[in-house]
């Protein structure tokens, strides 16, 4: 796997009991994944050589994130070393442009969209959703390289328009969708084309970062559901995605769903899986990934809660697992091994039970103690 | 933690969650855990030096094995490093004279026993126990060492009693119990004395080795379920054990339970609990070890089943998985890693669900499948 980060390790974690080796691309010692895993390789995956190097004697590559350039998967690819996902596939998750352009060929339902070239652009852009008013306010989002509110912005006028062309890069303008809520749809797909879909999860941001998955959506439809879960097993097969495709939905007010995002390897919004389902999104990515059978995606308990633990006031959370273990048997925590930055995403805690309020209030009872917004 | 076998690889998936460094001490870089853990130091867990060198930095010592010399936990101990479970406590999981001793002091039930120095004194033992004929057969056990079925001999008479006094350790003769299956009570307990225990599960044994667990133990009432219970957590507090103790038990034809053998660390019996229970056996070892408080032990399914694999006809058994994952999406498959030998213990597979019939066969399948001696 290439990446060192908190996805490389719960991934090594999954793996461990299907006896496999298990060798990761890491960029320093110290990352989530390098402290934990055997077979560490510390290099830059953005060097041909190191990658090159670094995929000798592997039976197959993938990744803990989006971010190898495309055309060094295909030399990879052309040295006959299988890449799943593969290139073709990964480019939608790596670039926005493509993506749009992609499901929008495919007749997938997403926010109005397109590329926009200067702040002047964004405004025809905006004019053109007609409406009242000036068609403002717009998303604006760098084609390659965002991630968790990176690159994007949320822009009210031509004037507030002008950062995001500043680096010189794509810049794709989304309508700002009318949206209830935020769903995900995870599917898990194989080279022979198996494929399992999870329960549609509703997920909750704060300032922009993924803070609560809840497993399944409450209140969602069946018919919805249905439609989310068919939406992103037939993204996955068009696109020809092989491993864990997590397909972020708007939930629209007047209840149609539309795509937001797609990402290619294990997912935040699938973390919750690792005590909530027969298996979780991490060992069928495997699976899949060695295109193996691939298990069972069904929740083992009504409602599962994800919370992630974000960083705060305490340099080191290890003194909170005391009270939140000890208030809570029932509880499982996740951490990353990560230096503690303030926001930063340094692990999550699972809860699963049958009363979803319940639940709710334990798994945020846990992650605010540990942050240390909660004391008790 | 010392030893690199499989309980060492298992307690290393268990404690990433937990954010925390795992360092172990393995015979060689080949051996089970090494090959996943990433913190690996080679060396001989006999040489008191390099258990020295290993423990330097480490905020606590636990095991994988009871192998290590009293003497050098004691050194280690006045080193100033926590060891848990303790020399005092290990003790009792080293040798078998100590152990039936210091039970029967505390009035647990064993089989009659006694230290025998010669092949004379075993035809004395078996005739003190009374009843008809001679009082053979007797069981004989190096006092040291045993493990699997190694270091015990079934003896009809005296002359077949000489070989376990060939070694010139000293050997204990127990008697014959009449019993109707054998049980496992397995709890876990930490330095400021929280205790849990697990539900009495059923150990199946084929040619001295474990075969097969059913947890819960089938139609064990619940009085001697309690009771059981209770004698586990008695003897763990009795004698100091911190961590995961395994309590082999007899249930007799007359509906008495007695204590056959201990161990302390996690223990076969309870490798069910990796996708049957809220906290594994190896998690909650880890919380004991580090003296936090311990998780839910309680069952997630009605039925969990474990089926050890052991090696058989193929070399290599990966190319089975894809015959057990297709036929059963909800298997899970746990390998260590380890050479194929026959009737080694390679790996173990867990079933749960509603209907124990169904369970067992679908992990007995799994298991025989991954093994050879099932082919369809």
């Amino acid at each position: 796997m290439v990446g060192g980060g908190q996805l490389a390790r719960m991934t090594h974690e999954a793996g461990i009991p299907l006896g496999i080796r298990f060798k990761i691309l890491s960029d320093t010692p110290q990352d989530s994944a390098a402290q934990v895993v055997g077979d560490v390789v510390i290099g830059d995956y953005r060097d041909l050589d190191t990658l090159r190097e670094f995929a000798r004697g592997c039976d197959v590559i993938t990744f803990d994130h989006e971010h190898v350039p495309t055309e060094h998967l295909r030399a990879l690819e052309a040295d006959g070393i299988p890449v799943r996902p593969g290139p073709d596939a990964l480019v939608h998750a790596q670039d926005k442009g493509v993506m749009r352009a992609r499901l929008t060929e495919i007749g997938v339902p997403c926010p109005r969209h397109r590329i926009v070239t200067d702040p002047a652009d964004v405004a025809a852009f905006a004019a053109e959703g007609g409406g009242e008013g000036d068609g403002f306010p717009v998303i604006l989002k760098t084609v390659r390289g965002g991630y968790d509110g990176k690159g994007v912005w949320f822009v009210r006028s031509e004037a507030e328009a002008r950062d995001p062309f500043l680096a010189g890069v794509p810049v794709l303008a989304e309508e700002m969708v009318d949206f209830t809520r935020e769903l995900a749809a995870n599917v898990v797909r194989s080279p022979h084309g198996q494929a399992v879909a999870y329960p549609v999860v509703e997920s909750r941001q704060v300032d922009g970062v993924c803070d609560t998955v809840i497993a399944p959506a409450p209140e969602l439809s069946e018919e919805l559901s249905g439609a989310a879960q068919e939406l992103a097993l037939r993204i996955a097969r068009e696109l020809g995605v092989t491993g864990h495709l997590a397909v972020e939905l708007f939930e629209t007010r007047d209840g149609r769903i539309l795509v937001n995002e797609l990402a290619m390897r294990p997912h935040n919004s699938g973390h919750w899986t690792q005590d909530g389902a027969v298996t979780s999104q991490f060992a069928n990515h495997v699976r899949a990934v060695l295109d193996l059978p691939l298990g069972d995606p069904r929740p083992r308990a009504p409602w599962t809660v994800m919370v992630n633990v974000l960083g705060g006031d305490y340099p080191d959370m290890y003194q909170g697992y005391l009270h939140c273990m000890a208030r809570d048997p029932q509880l499982t925590i996740h951490m990353y091994g990560k230096d503690v930055k303030p926001g930063r995403k340094v692990g999550h805690v699972n809860t699963y039970g049958d009363e979803l309020g319940e639940v709710l209030e334990r798994a945020r009872h846990a992650a605010g103690y540990l942050r240390g917004t909660i004391v008790e």
